[in-house]
């Protein structure tokens, strides 16, 4: 019997890769339900390829029809389809968060590449996982990796994660440099092609700050057991350190494709021959550096908020959701990022992230406090 | 409950590092049995320490007493004495092959130094571990690495092996220059303090052909599943490529403690804190290169041996011990090695290897063809 996928986002990177892994395995797995921002086009064109008993569209015009939703609340309609197995979870920002919890309220899998889920509510999301049957498995590559070197390993032989991260298109700059950097500049992305925000994210390794607070609530290791080393060529993607001293890395080409598979079918594989065959030697060489704080300001932010517990994540990933959309609209300069995420986690009293009012309130708060601060 | 543990060969070098690591896990491992080739001072001094219920010198002068082996028989009796859980099998050769059988006849689990065992007689060695319940786990840096990559997957998710080698002492050597390198030069490994015997075999890379043959026998993988890279740091151990072309490594700064207690563990982990922890960054730079045939001629005899089948694998390493030896004895030039191989393999004729007398008879016949073939 296959199983059904929803996926939500799914005109965006990551929906159209999840397409194309889920067109070689049409065996294993039928589309029961797709949504999209406001691509209705290409959404149309999907839904005729692969069938969905579901699509729905946040933001569109024209006809509706039968199995069809509109508005924000075809996220939580597809996500709890009784058709859908799996959910695909691949909308950028804090919108993913309320279909994630319904669907893991619903007992399904949630294939997450909305990474600002676990960031702003990792403590509710994992709660609710646990209490609705749900099961969180992440598609990010660094936690595809982890999850897939700790597979069949009890937890308790954990002892360390590093996740790596490329440096983005800055490594080699000096700090005043990027301080400057264009929306062109910051776009180009050595090594991944990935939707803007996310890569504006890897510029300033806010990204990776979010990773490692992702990963403390995928795998309930504490914050200074999650490093993070840059490593220019994105072939290894995370390496685990168990309590014997052991290390595991999972490495490849750089694609999405393949977490993306492996969000499907975990914990076992299944022979899959889309994806790029991996050669050391064709990977070249590989170099690993420590992080430079100078390069990358708002990632020592986001690791102190991580500390800080409560909604402090929350404002921190709010107040970069803000500062990255005016980055982007060309209304502030690239190191004003940094700055307003300072600005807003200054003095920052952090209260409880336990229930979806609270962490959506400080969500709200940390924005408002972040377009001020963004254009002072 | 600890579990009793033998060592054959308790004096060499992974003897002592087996004894380095039972010396902190004397909580889960109690030493039962130790035996030695020939260095009876080193042995009365380890069983001082560790209080084995069975000593035995194969080769040694000297008061015997209760529970005193001695000759080649106490291999055998300290590998099935009944206070022996696990066999940590570390001696060099050929002669460490019917200890294990016995072993594996017995229900133990062996932890194999001694790769030669399963490249002389594989077939015979794995249908011995089946039918008598016994039980092979590598302690080869390379297939424990392997293992750690694959313990809890299902044998049919794994594709493809790449094992790694350091390429030795002559990597950047011209090939005529190799031909005639002494024995100082042949000892001295780059990235691994080992024995002398798999020093040689390190830098013909018959090491390598050795451990392709291993690794087909352990992992159930035809031949051209298992690769192998030239890998000068010796950071990354093995790399394992499943079904879905993911690809997991084990990785580590190289000491032979950490695979010996996989081995005594496996499949789980236990917390040790023996070994030097792993660091990217420090690990350096990490290159990768295809294996060059003209460098390393015996690695190519030892694959096409190991793929006619049979007794070829056999008559490989038989042929191999003997030139070595004479190498290491200053009887012949390092290149001779590899030319002693060719003149044993050229016109061999295979035979079955399912027995231990075909095996010993086809291990008998090339010494005897090598030691002519060496000195002609």
């Amino acid at each position: 019997m296959s199983l059904g996928v929803a996926i939500l986002g799914s005109t965006g990177s990551i929906g159209c890769s999840t397409l194309q892994v889920l067109g070689r395995q049409r065996e294993r797995f039928r589309v029961t339900a797709l949504t999209a921002h406001s691509n209705a086009e290409l959404l149309q064109q999907q839904a005729s390829e692969f069938h969905p008993s579901y699509i729905g569209i946040v933001n569109g015009t024209g006809d509706g029809g039968r199995g069809t939703g509109r508005g924000v609340e075809c996220l939580v309609e597809a996500a709890t389809h009784p058709d859908v197995d799996i959910v695909v979870n691949a909308i950028v920002g804090a919108a993913g968060l309320e279909a994630t919890l319904a669907a893991l309220n619903a007992g399904k899998r949630v294939a997450l590449a909305n990474k600002e889920t676990l960031v702003m509510a990792g403590e509710l999301v994992t709660r609710t996982a646990r209490e609705g049957g749900g099961e969180i498995v992440p598609i990010d590559s660094e936690h595809s990796a982890v999850l897939q070197c700790v597979t069949g390993r009890r937890s308790a032989e954990l002892a360390r994660l590093i996740l790596t991260a490329s440096g983005g298109p800055f490594r080699t700059w000096t700090p005043e440099r990027v301080a400057g950097a264009t929306v062109d500049e910051a776009l180009r992305h050595p090594t991944w092609k990935m939707g803007k925000k996310i890569t504006v994210d890897s510029a300033t390794l806010v990204n990776k700050a979010l990773e490692v607070i992702e990963a403390h609530f995928l795998f309930g290791l504490p914050y200074d057991a999650v490093e993070v080393v840059v490593h220019p060529q994105s072939v290894v993607h995370a390496f685990v350190e168990f309590v014997d001293g052991s290390v595991l890395a999972q490495m490849g080409f750089p694609t999405m494709e393949l977490p993306i598979l492996y969000a499907l079918t975990h914990p076992t594989r299944v022979p899959d021959a889309g994806t790029r065959r991996f050669d050391p030697v064709a990977a070249g060489t590989l170099t690993f550096e420590p992080v430079s704080a100078d390069l990358y300001p708002a990632y020592g932010l986001g690791r102190a908020a991580a500390a800080a517990g409560g909604t402090a994540a929350t404002a921190f990933n709010a107040a970069n959701e803000v500062a990255v959309e005016l980055f982007l609209a060309g209304k502030i300069r690239f190191g004003r990022i940094g700055e307003t995420i300072a600005r807003v986690l200054d003095g920052y009293q952090a209260t409880g992230a336990g229930t979806l009012e609270a962490v959506l309130a400080a969500d709200a708060e940390a924005r408002r406090l972040a377009r001020e601060a963004a254009c002072r």
